[in-house]
């Protein structure tokens, strides 16, 4: 496992004291979800997912900024541990709620309730999801939307807000694929087998043979694998906040024959720019602004296709349905198919085009304290398939690393990989898209590259004047992408990519920031490894 | 739930004194066992199972009469925790070593290693498997078998010793049942798929169609799959330990041509009387003496077929091999179908003829001094199906009851459910048999009966002068059962239908078992519930 010290080095207090002020004024949230398997049809396959109060995706956390989060987690997985990550949220002052299980926190234990207590202190687009095995490909996922202050005026208008999740899906049990992942020789888990917009698909169960399944088991009419309705006005305008899941795939997502405007990424401004499709990558998050401009008389479909890899499942579809026609009707059109799979620089070319919005731009330190360069690899350890990070693949330690470096529990984790602080990171991808998430920053994104990264040559084209803030970034095929973040965030945070079975085989590593600055642990957070009995 | 508390009424310090005694000439057994999913063929349908070290059965465990088993069990299961059960071992002074969660123990967490001690104070046959949610179904078992001490004779003589351990099997996973079981309405899991002797079965593939199949998801041809041999040698005396796990099915065992002398139940020594087939319920443990006296220049089948259900899977088959035929060649007779699924009267007659052996008998006494009847019974409750005891129907508290009693942790359970001490009991069942396991003891079966128990007349029928002491007992369709124990191990003890979906569905009792002369308990077995942190 690859564990990286970082000393706070600007650790801002006033913006922690105008944080608490802003309380005086926020709400308190309170949510109480029950966390089961269920069967349920997400692609008209029937199969067991991880649901919360009965529904996949989840229930959608709606917040103000500066609202006060309490989820009250129940575990009812009967024999199975859960743990749930706020993804982007950067946990200000509450590293151990990050719920990320050996780094943030022991699992919660099958039959325990857990409460997640957190302030979403920047409004935006963010996401939630299970961060423990591979539990978050069982579909235990969902929205957070948080809007900003009551008075303050946007950017950009809209007179309707929706959120929809993409997401790629298994019929095999998240078990069977960590079997797979972990056997020896390695068995790949394939391909998904369908696509999902906001957790509804449709797979071809016609394709499966029938003495094999019970009565039921794959059944197209279910309306449980309807497609997913996004019903508009016409000559009205919608903010769509699109986000990614995907256990593997890229996607790009297109509303046909609609113009989208990107306005946010990650919770950030974005400088607006038009699109037809957007690529977007497992962990990140856009809002884009559509307006309901076409044709009235008919419906549209919103797809999903897969980008950057050869094989994919058919493409995902929702209905862009104008009101009031029938939200069912089928669009007479052929659903779009995507850009082509491999074109990378497509890709590239959106990846660079989004830039900090005028009035909001955050600037980045124009130089760093110190540069880490972190090189994705595929290796053979001891005859397992693993993902690595500069050779080093992570696997997540017994004792969660934010308990053992606070509480000095020195041998529950590998010491030697110990690695130095860093503002910078340079990755290069092998043949695929690897999408890097960090937790409890978000940071700037200063650059894209194919080829090997030049050390002299490529900083000099690093963007320093309206570097896009993002918590998730792509690294593209073959190609390095240049990150800084500014280390003020006590905690440990993991940094890894999203893709969920890269990080299952090791392709991440873990800053351990400041953590001699980090407030009183909870002792919710322990009983597992060297903290059992805390 | 239901928790009944037992004052200990005669706590043997002799006994005890004698155990250590012992401990002179007894050795420490140790085992180092990793609990993982693996993907397994046992009826040659590949799903995932729980293997120790890579094995479904797991290791046996071969001890002497004294000798002190420790299993450093260390759970690779990811997400899920585990607890195993030492089944029929009665854990004198180690209550906390027994392996129920909920019960003596919290489970052990993902990731965890923790150690099970245990002194194996008799000689017999016995088993170990999961005691947690419905884990056992998924392969987590094995057989212990306990020598008599050195110099120590047997009432019975043999030239060999073999263990086979009979099963249902079932493709889909222990997750897709419960999910079943607890689902409203009601979701029937149906029957097994088929009949595993010693962890090998024979599906038929030939019913699955492939389209829907992987290759090699079914593969008959398998070697995981093909059938487990028994060779002896012409001539020679075997003693065959039989024992059934079954998650369901009342079991018919039989070895073609060849008589069997029933010489061992759980552990004690029986009054021998031959048989054609042996019938075995779930939890029971029998040792029969068979000699290879039958033509030698063939093979011959070793059956097991359902009984007390009217559908079933096929039979499930063994190769008795006589040296020096190849042992994977077939017998040339159709395998043995069994007794008549429903003639209850001939199972009956059977549990009526195991009788403790003569120069063997430990009398009981001869009164009670509390009965408890308890009634068996399938309610509805909230919509959800569930069995009962006496119309209360089980629930596994999430503080083990063990450290909660001891500890004093009163509020983790309801203690409206306390009922009176006991020395006897009776069940009586609706239509299928239940076979009841308890816990830290053996109880002497008094008798059997059909019908509706007669108060008055029916304990003037027990047998007070040679009954039989075992820790599984069966309970006859429309029948009932009479037993008697001594309350003398200081503990808390499940007695619960051996029927793994029953006991899920609440069909258990707990006994509460003069707590306070429970030693110090150790705080391994903590950390869940209202224990967490202990």
């Amino acid at each position: 496992m690859s564990l990286i010290k970082v000393p706070v080095l600007l650790f801002v207090l006033c913006f922690i004291a105008s944080l608490f002020a802003s309380h005086v004024e926020a709400r308190i949230r309170h949510y109480k979800w029950e966390v089961k398997y269920e069967y349920k049809s997400p692609d008209c396959y029937k199969k067991l997912v991880i649901a919360i109060n009965g529904r996949t995706p989840g229930p959608t956390i709606l917040a103000e900024q500066g609202d006060t989060i309490v989820v009250e987690l129940k575990n009812s997985l009967l024999t199975e541990n859960v743990a749930i990550h706020w993804h982007g949220i950067r946990q200000i002052g509450t590293p151990w709620s990050d719920g990320t299980e050996g780094v943030s926190q022991c699992p919660i234990l099958a039959g325990d309730t857990f409460t997640y207590k957190f302030v979403v202190d920047r409004p935006g687009t963010y996401l939630y999801h299970a961060h423990y095995g591979m539990q978050r490909e069982a579909g235990l996922y969902g929205s957070i939307r948080v809007s900003v202050r009551k008075g303050v005026k946007e950017p950009f208008a809209y007179d309707e807000d929706r959120s929809i999740i993409l997401n790629d899906w298994y019929h095999r049990s998240t078990y069977e694929q960590v079997a797979r992942l972990s056997s020896r020789p390695f068995q790949w888990v394939g391909e998904p087998q369908s696509l999902l917009i906001q957790g509804r698909g449709s797979f071809n169960c016609s394709i499966l043979s029938t003495p094999n399944l019970e009565a039921g088991a794959c059944n197209m009419s279910n309306p449980e694998c309807s497609p997913y309705v996004i019903t508009v006005v016409p000559g009205k305008t919608y903010r769509l906040r699109i986000s990614s899941l995907t256990s593997l795939s890229a996607l790009n997502f297109e509303i046909e024959g609609h113009n989208m405007t990107v306005v946010e990424a990650d919770g950030h401004n974005v400088e607006p720019f038009v699109i037809k499709n957007i690529n977007i990558y497992s962990g990140e998050t856009y809002s884009v602004i559509v307006k309901a401009d076409q044709d009235p008389s008919r419906n549209y479909w919103a797809a999903s296709n897969v980008v950057s890899r050869p094989l994919h499942p058919p493409t995902g579809l929702a209905i862009f349905n104008y009101y009031p026609n029938h939200p069912k009707k089928s669009p007479p059109t052929t659903p779009p198919t995507g850009p082509l799979w491999n074109d990378t620089g497509y890709r590239l070319a959106q990846s660079n085009a989004i830039k900090a919005r005028q009035g909001y731009i955050l600037p980045p330190p124009v130089t760093s304290d110190r540069v880490i360069t972190l090189l994705n690899t595929q290796n053979e350890i001891n005859g397992y398939r693993r993902w690595a990070v500069n050779n080093v693949s992570f696997t997540l330690p017994h004792t969660p690393y934010l308990v053992a470096l606070k509480e000095n529990l020195g041998h529950s984790f590998d010491q030697n990989h110990l690695q130095r602080i860093m503002m910078q990171q340079i990755m290069t991808s092998t043949s695929e898209t690897h999408p890097w998430h960090l937790h409890g920053h978000d940071f700037w994104v200063l650059g894209y590259g194919i080829g090997k990264f030049d050390p002299i040559n490529d900083p000099k084209k690093y963007n320093l004047v309206n570097p896009i803030m993002k918590n998730t970034v792509a690294v593209h095929p073959f190609g390095w992408t240049a990150l800084r973040f500014v280390a003020d965030n006590p905690g440990v945070w993991a940094f890894h990519c999203h893709i969920e079975a890269h990080f299952y085989m090791g392709m991440g590593v873990v800053f351990a920031e400041g953590v001699e600055k980090v407030g009183k642990l909870p002792s919710s957070i322990m009983g597992c490894g060297a903290t059992k009995g805390h």
